[in-house]
């Protein structure tokens, strides 16, 4: 039985997405995303979203549309606000500073995987001088890196103090209907409504093959993401493939529908596992579980096939609590979950 | 009936390609192309090319595998040699230009579509001081922007003028297929044995869904090509659907015999259209078809729906001989050659 | 006796510079521009061009200015249309390019070094599709690198052009003040009245140290201006010795008067080899002087001491005519020309 | 009086460095630094840095130097770790990340604006997989920007790690001098003897108009340089001036004198503050101060016509202490010192 609970990018299709992508390949279509599908597409995101006017591009990876989003939004003498944990800053390989041309991603300390108001008030009050880098746009991962989630008003805190600096917010979205399954908003409410410019909007780790979606609320960047995606090399020739994930993604409801079998995966796993004596070490939002258990009970579950992220050698006192990550998708059953804290039980 | 000739980007995919990705949508995967099927692929393409050393990356557009490949060639002081209908300085947006941190492309006049080696020797020998450019990388296209198709023997003389000056040669292979189906030479002959480092080997004009490979004769390439494609946001995640295309493609020679379908089409159509009394403009090669024929005809079969690239405008004289690209993938059929020849006979 | 006519930056710094640099070395100044010297320059250069409104910012480099310039008109996804002998293409080392992060220089044949408005208008109509270099700036050099100079009137027609495209013209000014000399007209003439939005505005080929301007007429691109200055090193911090040169180079029309020193050593130059039986290639507009002489005249030449730019090897046929490329500057003797001159002629 | 106590870049130029350019100023010389001032110029570096085979490229601005530096070290998707208050970091528009071509500056928290050993090495070690960026230099300024000082054994314990990791260090030696008077050590020993492999030595805040040195102890870096100084536009064509300057500096110690002179008024100024009852907030060790002064001491300063760096704002609590910054270059004169004093004592 599989234990893999490494990421969701290891999941498989899911199979209405597959069976639309096989729909779409009817005939020859025009290339380039000016084909019927790609129009539907979009339109079905704008309605997703109550945004009638945004712009949206289709891309096949996230880094992709984080690094155009934060193009769009960022000169190159400028400074990107993220936290310290930010994917776009640790996991991106400098893609964020390739597609800017050069601007400088400044961390900002973040115990809890989110942006403090308060500090991001600060280090924007720093800048200014021509020697320095400038004032650019800030960005926040929904749910972020620790699995926790922005409620809408903190979305708007952080929009308000951007826009009082005269710069933008962009939102990493990879994991947005994760967090709109816990919130139960409208995803306008944490996203546009809340003051978002730019949104990276995922699909891929929830159940897609390979879309995600540049979403732009201010339609007049629309033409320089077209530039700057082709200019990247994701301009996709055979775009109607795109689209129609995305289609079947959005087409009633899949997408939370996915989003919140994950979430419930990751919820039955840390309450098994508290239930064996170790809690999770926050509240969990998503589809990330984090806990610490001993080295001998990670050792089990590596022999018996499972794999996961460990902070930490995994040789060592056998005691010693081991922080790990266990990333849920929809696709995880009961069975696998109630598998995994079996063989973790047995190590007891 | 269709009659679209626009582009070997609007075509199907193979069915064969298809079921490989559907087959692939088994259960969890490693992601980031840690798995079996990637495995796989790459050594498939190794073996097609007779190239045992070779590094093998996948990526899911031509734009994005020439960009890496001339990034890993050429320095950002460099000047790159092509010509001046080349793809990578036409059609790409400038995305050689970004990958390679801002290198110069030296486009040289080309006629034929064909790198002339005398004028890139003359090119190499004007550079070397430190105010200009200096010399960097070469590239060229197999089959050509205009259709036509490279000997061993010319690849080697190319080749052999930047292997003088201390540089090297990429070939942008996105139609490979269809000229070696043209030559009838093993794919080594007319790739690393004649002198080419770096190959961008073409997938998704002939019948897949988006697949390309970076393929790198030096294989002390290969770490730097990692890092450039997951900075440039190209390192896809659920990267067994890319390797499983990669897979069908090759597997049984599917992607030879796919080509001599597109290139038996074109030959079918320029054959037809020669009888009409519009003959080729040069002899057809692989499966792009240039012809000059009458603006009425013209306008006739885009009354009928036809669609395929002009030169020039759609109102004029109707008498006069306008130039037009048609291009066909493996899709085409022979009734759909010739109802679109049908159409233009009617316009005499 | 001096027979060096290789370049005009081998000459020396005009006398009055130098003392304005020694007077501005007066106690502490505020750094990076802040200075009261620096105000001045800037207000006396808006003067002589007549243009109160225009953004000055000083560098030490003409490259800096020229980089600077383009990098404020062209996007990275743009084409910048020059000349196929322009400077900024072939004597910068890629400059533009990383100053413009990654814009593409597309040259245009131009056999006697003037953009020709047609082949502009052609050039720029064929760009527009998403899948290309998108219509960016054109540059021209005034005087041009072959030592030639625009009429008010060509400028004009090229920045119609231009204009009607949607894309701003530059002008590399490094020998801005000897096309004046030869023109006879204002300096605003031939910039800001016949269409340049920014101009490199040269100052060490003709007396100075080290320093140029880069000239915005229009403002609005000052702060960015600033910052990409900032960025790439060059706000210099003691600036107001950049700014002394600028101030003694315009004080009394110092700089119009160099320039015609220059030009004046170049025709008489040109006038002496005349006689000898070698005429100017093309009539002389500045202090540039082309000019094909036999072989064994530049080796007789070299062999007295003198330098200068040959186009071929110095071995070959003793009779057979090489073109060579002489310069003056402000600082050449009429008994230095004569010298040069009478070495020559020794030689036939 | 002045009591201009904001920049060592406010300063003037050391008479004798004066001298030095008025003297190169005698007739043509070739350009680009192929002039003989520049050949003896790099020769006594070489030799002040006891490293006969370090390669020296002279440029006009130490942002200049430090990005050359760096970009001739990191690659584009490396980090590059540096103090939080490095010049690098914050000072510089990012430059740094321009002439890389988008590396990362990760800044490490430094309390005392050096860098910690343990905590480089931690972050040294976060790194390595093809997500994120991959381990690249270190930098470290010397004296740093707070005014304190490596100890040859403290770079040499930076440089373990660095070397440990498979990365180079570079030394911002803008106030090299200053720290080198501190230290009374060999120049050699706490650059290249202690495994620095690029420095950027200073020169213009310490009395020259405007020269800094880019010396790389690894001298296969210098073609490199060469070509990046170009395509940066920093390779000034009147060279000799710049290498004028350099040669007066090192001649018979010059620069160590200039420095010695800088540190002591620092040093005056620090002790009289401390007498009045401001202790430095370090002990100083160049010629920056650090002092936290009641408000009203610095509104009657400014009053007086003073001017240096305040941390906070001018208004308020008038005894509330606020932090300041006061630099001295070696033209600050015991007078202008003890007027300094006078004013201040004043406000008690």
């Amino acid at each position: 039985m599989n234990l893999d609970f490494a990421s969701d990018n290891a999941g498989p299709v899911h199979p209405k997405v597959l069976e639309a992508m096989i729909r779409a390949n009817d005939g020859p279509a025009r290339a380039y995303g000016e084909d019927g599908w790609t129009l539907r597409a979009c339109e079905a995101l704008r309605e997703v979203l109550e945004a009638p006017e945004a712009a949206v591009h289709l891309v096949t990876t996230g880094t992709a549309a984080n690094a155009l989003c934060l193009a769009l939004l960022a000169r190159p003498w400028d400074a990107v606000f993220c936290t310290d944990v930010a994917h776009v800053h640790e996991d991106e390989c400098n893609a964020p500073e390739m597609f800017t041309g050069g601007a400088k991603l400044l961390p900002l300390p973040a115990p809890e995987a989110k942006l403090d108001p308060a500090a991001l008030e600060r280090a924007l009050g720093a800048l200014g001088s021509v020697h320095g880098p400038q004032k650019g746009p800030v960005t926040i991962a929904q749910a972020t890196e620790r699995g926790n989630v922005y409620r809408p008003q903190e979305v708007e805190a952080i929009a308000r103090i951007a826009r009082a600096a005269g710069v933008r917010l962009h939102m990493d979205g990879t994991r947005l209907a994760n967090a709109l399954v816990q919130l139960g908003c409208a995803p306008a409410a944490t996203t546009w409504r809340a003051g978002v410019t730019a949104l990276s909007f995922g699909g891929t780790k929830n159940g897609l093959m390979g879309a995600e979606a540049v979403v732009l609320f201010d339609p007049a960047l629309s033409r320089e993401a077209e530039l700057r995606r082709k200019r990247a090399g994701h301009l996709v020739s055979k775009h109607r493939f795109l689209a129609a994930q995305m289609l079947a993604y959005l087409e009633g409801g899949l997408w939370l529908e996915l989003a919140a079998q994950a979430n419930a995966a990751a919820a039955r796993l840390l309450k098994g596992l508290g239930l064996l004596g170790w809690p999770p070490l926050w509240p969990v939002e998503s589809n990330l579980a984090f806990v610490a258990m001993p080295r001998r009970v990670h050792r089990r579950l590596f022999a018996a096939g499972a794999s996961y992220h460990l902070w930490g050698p995994e040789t060592g006192d056998p005691d010693e609590p081991v922080l790990c990550r266990l990333v849920c998708d929809w696709s995880k059953t009961d069975a696998e979950v109630d598998r995994f804290l079996e063989v973790a039980a047995g190590a007891c």
